[in-house]
Order: structure tokens, then sequence, then C-alpha cells
């Protein structure tokens, strides 16, 4: 840890960070300049200016994501502030641009203030074509994520909340297929109402999960519960534990099919495992350090286990959904990034393992599986064209992800 | 003209715009991904958290500015809104990097409100060394400087303003040498009362230009004069025209040394510059049309003739001064580009020429002279040094752009 620490430091140390911006035409003359810029730069200008849909044509709009935080909710450091955010935020940008060859720039907001972000974020929108909000804390990313689906035009998203609930289900689909459980008929137990959680049982519900109970430090959560409740969880309360479960993780987890967790270190033991249904598939995504280890869940009787680690089996990482995602959403200039194009993207990230490959160390794609990002945009694309939300079709043949 | 709009619509459609994010750094497995982004970035950002000077070791903050505009101003083509005014912020952003490795990235703000837009640059600034106001009208464009420069720690320039004013100043300064005639004693008629005009005659007046009169549609400006006036013009009618000339154009320039044009097409005539003292100097800056045609200002007695076209000689380009001067603000970590930093640019900029390589098609550097963001960067950070606003001191020898 000490080795990766200081070569970390190293790394962004050299390079003054990791992003640069560049030119993708030469200026090495008068020529040059004058279409660059003034005065050739007009016609593009009054081109557009006479037609707004034309800004895809002439300029980087179209392939630019703006990667926005308050700096609230960075990794597992919590709020350290918008400018202490900024490796992360380069970071994702980097994996947007290496994985999918999108364009993405950090943009770490002076503010924590809900309604200041939504202004801010909306008054940036003439020269993006999408947004990724990262590592802003709950319950203000709800808010602002909500609030500015409903009012622009490109898409928004909370890789933090659906980036992990697309891996997530993707990993189980595949898991259940693997232990030969059907999704109408498994328990899932998600541990941990934060930004994640809330994401995965909204996305596991509205793919046909009809036996979620989900668990914050207070216990299960159903509906009617009086205490440490907010309307995210109530909302949650209404589409779950429709059994009305009540008493604490170590309760509820008793003849679950499936454990998710997105909360702490330890938070699942090995007693509750064995509690558990027969085959129970572990998802223990706690950073750094999950739920469970996945030797002692394997001990205690898991068949599949995954965690948030590249040490270990089965990673559930978010870079196989966002820039695939983005990457569809932009090719097709989609105007938001729906449950469709989500559950499109699991299904592709799922899909990329056959059957006779499938097996307990392998129901997730490896990060670096060139196949990834391709597929995902192939699928958000196609779903964005079927749910109405691209303003225009998709090339076809598809295009190739270059980089 | 045809061809050239066609061939600038050509090369924006053909590259999608003319800008993109580039990483740094390569990431091609899971080690390069541990070091770039999670976990290994948690060092970098847990460095900055504890000591905020650190952004500039570990992230592309120091390098980094904002072009930012409202779209009210664009070229000649006046208010077009933000979308439309994205190919221009694309190309100064390309300048910026193919002139001074800057990474500049294009804002465009769906708004035209001054607040909004103070507030909106203001949340920015973790993620930015420095902010270059561009194409906003008039009187915002004051406003939102003014305010920013007081409210922010990191530079704010508004290049119409400043970057024209310099590149005139170092004009004016090498065709006095020319003529041989002393900046305390000449004559200066500015002709045009808009951004880039009121800063023309704050530098000059700051550089010691004693006799001044700037002149709008309704003639000359003075102490006192009643109509069309608002507070950039009294605050110019403090610190020019002490004589208190009155009358139009056509009126003072009767016997001025110097004419400076921001105004429009056909504003000088011939029989003006007649009327001019012996050895006039005419920088006619109107876009995309000079206030007066070279040849006719020569005809009519013209020594020296500068305008803002690259097809005739002494081109007033900006160019010459932003890349460098930002270069040189970034590189001591500036947290004001003040008027000693301007003049010091100015200076840089007029000094390339050699007195012995002088002459009247040739008072200003050419756009592409290697030379000029180099010599313009060391003397800025000299003077920021200077005047205390450097936050580090130059590393010595100084920095070489390597592009």
């Amino acid at each position: 840890m000490t080795d990766l620490k200081n070569d970390s430091l190293d790394l962004h140390r050299r390079h003054q960070g990791k992003l640069e911006i560049r030119s993708k035409v030469a200026v090495e003359n008068e020529r040059d300049l004058s279409l660059a810029y003034s005065p050739g730069v007009a016609a593009p200008c009054r081109e557009i200016h006479a037609d707004p849909s034309k800004v895809h044509d002439y300029t980087m709009k179209g392939n630019t994501v703006a990667v926005i935080t308050d700096g609230t909710a960075v990794l597992g450091l919590g709020n350290i502030g918008p400018q202490a955010a900024l490796p992360v935020m380069e970071g994702k940008a980097l994996l947007f641009k290496e994985f999918a060859g999108v364009d993405a720039f950090p943009i770490c907001l002076d503010t924590t203030d809900a309604e200041e972000i939504i202004r801010t974020v909306k008054l940036l929108e003439p020269g993006f074509g999408g947004v990724n909000l990262e590592d802003i804390a709950a319950p203000t990313c709800f808010i602002v994520e909500q609030r500015l689906k409903q009012e622009m035009n490109i898409p928004v998203f909370h890789d933090d909340q659906h980036g992990t609930a697309i891996v997530t289900l993707a990993g189980l689909i595949n898991s259940l297929k693997l232990v030969e459980k059907e999704v109408e008929d498994v328990k899932v137990v998600v541990n941990g109402a934060g930004a994640a959680g809330i994401a995965i049982v909204k996305l596991l519900a509205k793919f046909g999960f009809g036996h979620i109970v989900m668990c914050d430090t207070k216990g299960a959560i159903y509906k009617g519960r009086q205490n440490g409740m907010n309307p995210f969880k109530a909302e949650v309360a209404e589409m779950s534990n429709y059994q009305m479960e009540q008493g604490q993780l170590a309760d509820v987890i008793a003849g679950a099919d499936v454990f998710v967790g997105v909360s702490a270190e330890g938070a699942l033991t090995e007693s509750m495992v064995r509690s558990m249904n027969e085959d129970p598939v572990i998802f223990a995504m706690a950073n750094p350090n999950p739920e469970i280890l996945p030797h002692a869940a394997k001990s205690a009787g898991a068949r599949v286990i995954g965690t948030g680690r590249s040490d270990f089996a089965n990673q559930v990482n978010n870079v196989l959904a966002f820039p695939g995602l983005f990457r569809g959403a932009l090719d097709v200039q989609a105007s938001d990034i729906n449950d469709a194009m989500k559950i499109a993207a699991v299904e592709a990230i799922a899909a990329l393992i056959a059957t006779h490959e499938l097996h307990e160390d392998y129901v997730i794609p490896k990060p670096f599986d060139p196949r990834v990002a391709q597929a995902v945009a192939e699928a958000v694309s196609k779903a964005a064209e079927e749910t109405g939300v691209a303003k225009v079709s998709l090339k076809e043949p598809a295009q190739q992800i270059v980089l």
C-alpha cells in the first residue's frame, strides 16, 4: 500500500495532474489560424446560430461530458472539498477517454448547496453533451440529479448511484443463472441506504426482483417505519419489503438468496451467510474493505462472491458501465439516460459472458475486456432510440470506438 | 471569402470541433488503473486536503484556464448566444495550447445576467488556475471582470479589453520610436468607446500618454458631457481630454499624432488623416474591415498603419499577448493580472523588434514569431513577482515553453 501511495503521488507530480487539452487541428501558419479562428470561425458560428442542432456538427459539444462534483463524498475519504477532489475527477475523465473516446472535463464546484449546484450546472449546458455527477453526498445527490434530469436537455447521470447499480445487476443476473434461480423468486437483502444502495434497490425492482429488503443501521426499512427515515428511504419502502419484515440485518438475512452490501467492513458475518438460503450470492462492495472477505464468505457457504476490489474475482467496477453508457447516449444525442438505457447496459454487460464460460469466479467481465464499452454503447443507443429520447439515429454500421 | 467559409466549415465538421481532452498517463492495465484512479488516487487527494497549495503539484489546475463567454459579443457577429459562440471559444482554447502550452477549456454560459455570471465563475474556481473572459458585451464585461478580480484568488482577464490594449500599446511604442515622437507629447484620439476602446485609454493613460481624447458616436468624451454617458465613459473622462475638447471625430482628430480605431468601417476619412499632425500613426482595428484601408491612409499621408487583419502589415493580433501573459501568470501562481504585468507584456512585445529592424510595415511582431510567448511569459512572471502577486518564484532558468 505504501508503494501504491508513493507511486501514485509520483505519477501525479510528474505530470502535474493527468489530463491535458489538445487541439485536433494544426495551427502552424496564417491560413490555419484564419480557418480555426478569426475570421473563418465565423462560418460555423453563423450556422449554429441559424440552426442550433448544427452544434453537433461543428463543435466538441456532442462528445463532451462534464464530470461534476462538490467534493462532499470523495471515494472513502468523505467531504474533502472540491479542490482535493480534483485528482479523482481527472481520473474519471481519463477513464471516459481511454475506455470510450469520450472527452470529459472535471468541474469542481465551490458550493455544497443543492440549489446552487443545480443552477450552476444548468448554466453550463451549452458546451456539454452530458453531465456525470460524481462523489456528491446523499441526499444532495438525489435532489441535484432529479432536478437536472427534469430541467436539462442533455443526459444527467450520477455514477455513484447508477453505475454501481448497473454493474451489480449485471453480476446478479449471471450469478442467478449459475445457481439456477429466477429473478422473481429470490430474496435480496441490500445493506446500506446511501446513494448506491438506494439506486440498486430501484434498479432491481424495475428489473423484476419482487422480494427485496433494504437495511440501514436501524435495520430493515419498511413502510411506516418511524426512526431514521428520509424521503428517499420512504420511496424504497414503497417498492420493496412487501412482507413488512422488521429487525436487524442478522434477522432479515436469514433465508435470503442474495446479499448486496454497500455499507461497511465487517457488516456481514459468517454466521449470517450460514443463515442464508442454499447457494448464497454475495456482493460485498464496501470500500476499501468488503463487508466480508471472499475466503470467509466461501468457507461459510457462499457460492458466488463479488467485491469492489481488483485483487479478488468478480470486481464490481463502474468502469464497465459509464464509458459505454455515455458513448451510447452521445452517439444518438440522447436527451436523457433513462431506465431502459440502464437496463440495456446491464444486459449487454451480463451477456458478454457466455453461459458455458460462467463460473463462480467469473460472473462479471474484467474491466479491461475490450468488448465492454462497444457492447454497452450499442445497446444503450438502441434503447435510447426505442424509448424516444434519441435525437438522431445510430449511424449504420455502428460506430467503432477507436481509441 | 467563400473558400475560407467552406474550408472552415469543412475543418470544423471533419473533426467535430477542434479540441479534445487527453490523458497524460497510460491506463492499460489494473496497475495503471489503481495508480491513476481508485484506490491510489486517494493519496494526492489526501495531500491536497491537508495542504491546499499542493493542488499545484498533483493536478491540472495550475496549467488550466477557463475561457468563459455568455455569447453576447462574438467576433463581429454580436449576440449569437453561448452555443453558437462555442467554435470561437474552442479556437481560443486551441491558441492557448498551441502558443503557450496552456490547457484552456471553453465554458459557454446560458445566462447574460452579470450577477449570475459572477456567481457561476466563482464557483468554478477550484479546478482552474485562471479565467479568460471572452466576447462578453459591454457594460457587463466591465462589471464581471472587476468583481471577479476582487473576489477570486486566480487571475481574471478580459482579453477583448486588455489583450487588444496590450498589443496596440506595443505597436504605438514602436511607431513613436520610428517617427521620433515622445509618449508624453503626442495627442492620441481613440475612436469607439466599447470594451477595447476603454481599456486602451486606461492602459495608455497608465503608461504615461498625457493627451488622449476618446470619441464615441456622440463625439469627444469630456468631463461633464451630458448625453450618451455611462459610468465607464465617465471614468474615461476623468483620465483623458484634460483640455475638454468637444465636437465630432473630424474636429478632434485635427492635429492629432495617433488615431486608434475600435469602431466601424469607414469611420476615418482621408481628409481626417490629412488634418492630423506630421507623420500620423493610424491603428484602424475595426473588424472585419478597418476604419480606413491602408493604401488610402498612406496616400493621405499616414506614416504607419496597423489593422486587425492578417493580409495587411502590422496586424494587431491578441494572440501576441494572451498566451504568454497567462503562461507567465500561471508559472508563478499569480493571484491577479495587474497593470504592471500588462505593461511588462507590452514592453516585451515591443522590444522584440530591434531599433534597426523597425520600419513602417514592421512595428508589431508577427503572430507566429516563435519568440513572443516566451518573452511575454518571462516579463509577466517577473512583474508578478515584483508586485507581490506571485505565490511562487519563477524557476531558474526560466521554463521553456515546449509545445
